[in-house]
């Protein structure tokens, strides 16, 4: 038992993003969340289209985008201008008090540049520190933080984050104050036992069923990392992670819980 | 004698943001400034050259930018976030603890969309309301607050805004709890006597003696709505409003102070 109050940090990636009417579907869903609650989102479509209309092609290199310097003037603007800020006027429109940011914004998140070796992925940033008091702090003040993968390094560069990292690190910072549920939404309904039908989802996972479901090559090689990551977080100090459909937010039975 | 604790508030446009030498030795003096203290940055070029750059053409009615959906969404990425997350980033860097925002952002500006009479001017808000208590509270918490003139009304609809209206709205409602110094940064050195004498700065100009200034035909047409709303802030309880180039921040004696 814990006596720490509940937080939830959700994360939404492009597939609702890029979709208007899942997008205000899901935000009201968010909205109405009881409690502190915490949102990251990441990119989609936009940047990509963006930089496209601009002449500017986007370099791929086994299939991660390589930020050089255009494209990270597209991607702040697109994610933590246009993205972050009809975010939260909308959240703030439903009477939740959204307050949007980045990793430099009140010094929460400081990263630093991915080594350039053996791929240089250009202005890229890896999570060194969260400055846990600076955002608990905005938290008991009744703000719902609504991040954009915008990290920078000391020296001030700006620096583009994976959106799933970066949850996961303010998960865990906050679970020092909080007892942190980490909902990510993703296309499916949850880790699926078969992947040809999207109704078998697995409804909970513990460090022992993992090693188990890994070994029986139960569940598909593209989900692997992302449990090894969930696992990761539960050791470091969250309660729950939760991967769902963005629609089943609320629908606390539906999805996958991993847990210690 | 005022008891209150000080405060202040400084705006900078174009003419710093578009030169980059000019902005790094700006952040550097308002990184330094003693004591609470907010920014709030306009937009300078980029916005236009963005627009450019996507075959949008820029509409003006009588020297204003018409917002139209595609323009807001353009100064909402530039303004809010590449230029905003710079500033920040480039102020965490020089140990001030800057946190980026905008109108919905801690719901502290609200606004509404103008009127589309006589003239429409597409998605430009006018400020309703400042919420004074959530804006101290993230400034008594230690936090250098970076307004970008983007706000939006009550349904979460984002607008375009005036960045002087937004910093005297800012300052004004801060003069509740602060003695507050309001700094325009702009191109000149002050208010002239002399147009063509960059060096005939009124130190000083008071209610009574702007009128015998407005009379005496000695301030130029385009200073008078500048120190109209100077005195309307002073009149709204902003200590001192101080009219001065960028380049002199620091350097208090240099300028034009307005104050009751």
């Amino acid at each position: 038992m814990t006596s720490k109050p509940t937080l939830q940090v959700v994360k939404i990636g492009g597939n609702v993003i890029d979709n208007p009417s899942a997008l205000a579907s899901f935000l009201q869903d968010f909205a109405s969340l009881p409690g502190p609650k915490l949102l990251v989102h990441g990119g989609g479509k936009i940047a990509t289209q963006m930089a496209a209309s601009m002449g500017i092609e986007s370099q791929m290199i086994e299939g991660r985008r390589v930020t050089d310097e255009e494209s990270l003037r597209i991607v702040t603007m697109v994610y933590a201008g246009w993205i972050n800020k009809s975010i939260v006027a909308e959240l703030q429109g439903l009477s939740c008090n959204a307050l949007g940011l980045t990793g430099p914004d009140g010094r929460i998140v400081l990263s630093k540049k991915r080594a350039a070796t053996p791929i240089d992925y250009g202005f890229v940033g890896d999570i060194v520190t969260v400055n846990a008091e600076s955002l608990s702090g905005l938290v008991q003040a009744g703000f719902s933080p609504v991040f954009a993968p915008i990290t920078a390094d000391a020296a001030g560069q700006l620096l583009n984050t994976n959106a799933d990292t970066m949850a996961q690190a303010l998960a865990i910072a906050l679970s020092s104050t909080y007892d942190v549920t980490l909902t990510y939404c993703f296309e499916k309904k949850g880790v699926l036992l078969d992947p040809n039908d999207d109704e078998s989802v697995i409804s909970s996972i513990h460090p022992a069923s993992f090693i188990e479901l890994k070994e029986k090559g139960i569940v598909s090689a593209g989900m692997i990392p992302k449990l090894e990551n969930a696992l990761k977080a539960i050791s470091a100090g969250v309660s729950v992670v939760r991967l769902c459909h963005a629609d089943n937010l609320q629908k606390t039975e539906i999805g996958t819980k991993i847990s210690a």
